[in-house]
């Protein structure tokens, strides 16, 4: 997958160096997560098809499921209008997006109902 | 619409005191845009049910569509795992939520290709 040279010209990073990156089912378009990169996981994840981000915890650039095993296959990705966020449809190998055990991060509604569908034990796979 | 008080008591902004929100829309699921609130803008979004937004580079609390028109009605809103990222599935009033004209701002792939729907002329809008 190619970053076209007019966007990696245009891509604004924050202060941290870090941008966006918003993940969504490419089949059911259910957005699974939201995490961020820096210009190398970016670059990475475009070569290899597989979402790579940056943990601001650890300090890290890291492969999503390079530990649980829950891949992200990268089918298709956008920029936006600002060239500040990035946006990825992808196949969640695994089932799940998050390390809780949901297929996605976004499991609770803002008044606390749990919506979200378990897919699996996170303490099987950390 | 309510915020949980677990939630308000876990809610993670940024060291600028922003918290990063999705917009997508509430029937087709298509991925709107992505912008940043601060706690005032998030509790005035649940409360009115109006999207409301932080803008980092006029420093100031906006309504989304208090100049074109093109009001986001909030009809869902999550949070995720770690509570520093918020999801709301929107009815785009006006069709078009990227002030480009385009109905998403995600309209470009990486590799530089247009491939969203200009949906209304800016100029006649701003």
């Amino acid at each position: 997958m190619k970053i076209a040279d007019e966007i990696l010209n245009q891509l604004k990073f924050g202060d941290n160096g870090l941008i966006t990156a918003i993940a969504q089912d490419y089949q059911t378009n259910e957005i699974l997560m939201l995490a961020f990169m820096n210009l190398e996981a970016l670059e990475k994840t475009a070569e290899t098809k597989k979402a790579h981000y940056y943990s601001r915890s650890r300090n890290k650039q890291w492969l999503k499921g390079e530990t649980s095993g829950h891949i992200q296959i990268v089918h298709e990705m956008y920029i936006d209008c600002d060239a500040d966020a990035v946006h990825m449809k992808v196949e969640q190998l695994g089932g799940g997006a998050c390390h809780t055990g949901y297929r996605s991060c976004f499991y609770r509604t803002m008044d606390g109902n749990i919506v979200g569908e378990k897919v699996f034990n996170p303490e099987d796979v950390y």
